[in-house]
């Protein structure tokens, strides 16, 4: 996404009138705890319960590069930022036991936002049964607002790397595609109501989290979440695993043609192929999918002078989609 | 702090040259593994070896508000943000397990200044005996660059908290008072050659990581580091404990006669009661401390009408200190 910056909320007391303290005391009681949580957030660390093994992931979000005030709340960029590394965990086939969240923002903007920023957090922590283990809070540069957060999960055996597809492994999507994407195209355009579902689904994507820990149990070979584009997260699972993902045109036509009436046949393809944030997962299984997942194509040995990749319809397709520090590319 | 920030360092190639694959395969290679990482980046998440707690704690620092290029390398960067998430760890009584690094950077900085930074973040992971288990890569504003890492640990007990100071318990502190804040003074003022060696913990402090474990092990009643400076984070354990801190104005007088050479008496005494950054350990302990440890007051009970908080010789103290959202106090 390249987004223009808008000014930083300003309502209620700006941030600079309070100090810390202050501010933390006005959105900690916002938080879930977790009873997990053995020491909670306002010590120098928490302390949760774990096991004999820890998925950890982080990810952060940058006002005017991932989000615009004008188009997300700050509940939605909370809701967002934490479904997406909740998205990491379930990707490993694990299931999340906290978060960590930081707040770095301009000392202007308005305790409003901040706390409105934590119920979306707490919202999507909620919703996946996880608390907050900590956080911090520091003040940015005139215009800055970044929120990072870090997931700590569990497994229950072992994790589902990217490196394990097979030949003659099945190749499943759990979830929509493209959707987020299109969302994004629309409120870029200005027409949000030409796909209403397109844009909530940008400002907060659903991640199927309980579909990872299931997909591990059921045998799953490989698995990641579409967090930068189908074909950019598909060529990453084939060159981790030395393989070729042979996708069929038809099990995603469907995607596309739902997405025809918004935006064209070209930007609906562009959408479906290569949008990012939609946190579906992605997956090789060696036998039997489990249910709520649609075979997309197959897994196929790279032949020789093949280098691993996506086909589609038998043809190598170039990984497009989301880079964070080339510009974005004209046609997406 | 309070710093006005210059403009970026863009040594290297600039990072909007390069997408953040190329990028992360110069950094990788300079970022320790650890034993305990049982899927190492990478993937969606890390996997790390854990017990049946986990200490999880998130620090951040931004350029112009916590160091300027001008006075900090981005070796002494990485290694300083490393060294203030452990010192948290030690401060519950843990050993580091690992740490994850987030760098949110205006794509006009160069990639010599973060493959720098990341070496100091090897040093500092180094000489911990912990792993880099992931991270994340972002765009900024421009002029923006900033750091965020959390830290992970494990308890060998039962964690040391704010809390559990007792009346009667011995007041001690590991490791230096004042000098980063001593330090940063004579950066502000260009004098660092009055006194390299604050400089010189400004830029890197010593966080005493191997104290904290052995003080739980030696019965440490409440433990935290000092990242705000003495009297606040003494106040912060205190009010925790419901107690007061009887501190002894002798015991920390070499602490100030050292630094008034170069800062003069009232600077002095201001940095080593309120500098910040220091990442000493304070502690109160039942019994005997361990050795290395100086005792340097005694903890009380609260008298009838008398808050929580920090006396010096006797008289109440402002906990003064740095705060990250309101301006910065004139005296310090």
């Amino acid at each position: 996404m390249q987004l223009r910056p808008g000014p930083p909320l300003t309502g209620g007391v700006p941030l600079w009138e309070l100090d810390e303290e202050e501010i933390l005391a006005r959105v900690l009681p916002l938080l879930p705890g977790s009873a997990g949580l053995v020491v909670p957030p306002g010590d120098d660390a928490a302390v949760v319960r774990t096991a004999d093994r820890t998925i950890a992931t982080t990810d952060t979000v940058v006002l005017g590069r991932d989000w615009l005030d004008e188009w997300s709340s700050g509940a939605d960029v909370g809701h967002k930022v934490v479904t997406q590394n909740l998205a990491d965990v379930a990707a490993m086939g694990g299931r999340p036991t906290g978060v960590l969240l930081t707040l770095v923002a301009d000392p202007a903007i308005g305790l409003d936002w901040v706390l409105d920023h934590a119920r979306g957090v707490a919202q999507a922590c909620r919703a996946a049964d996880v608390g907050v283990l900590g956080g911090d809070l520091s003040s940015a540069p005139a215009g800055v607002v970044m929120v990072s957060v870090t997931a700590l999960g569990r497994l229950a055996g072992e994790p589902v790397l990217r490196s394990g597809a097979h030949p003659g492994d099945v190749v499943a999507v759990r979830g929509s595609l493209g959707l987020a994407a299109a969302g994004l195209r629309l409120l870029q355009a200005g027409t949000p109501e030409l796909h209403p579902e397109a844009v909530a689904r940008q400002r907060r994507p659903h991640a199927p989290l309980a579909a990872g820990p299931e997909a591990a149990e059921a045998g799953a070979s490989a698995m990641l979440d579409i967090s930068d584009g189908l074909l950019r997260d598909g060529g990453r699972l084939a060159r981790a695993s030395g393989v070729v993902l042979d996708l069929d045109p038809t099990a995603i036509a469907a995607d596309v043609d739902a997405l025809v009436p918004a935006l064209g046949p070209s930007a609906a393809r562009a959408c479906v192929l290569g949008g990012g944030e939609e946190h579906s997962l992605l997956a090789t299984f060696p036998g039997r999918m489990p249910g709520g997942w649609r075979r997309i194509g197959v897994v196929r040995a790279a032949g020789a002078g093949q280098t691993p990749g996506v086909l589609l319809g038998g043809r190598p397709q170039q990984s497009s989609g989301w880079d964070h520090f080339r510009p974005a590319p004209g046609g997406g």
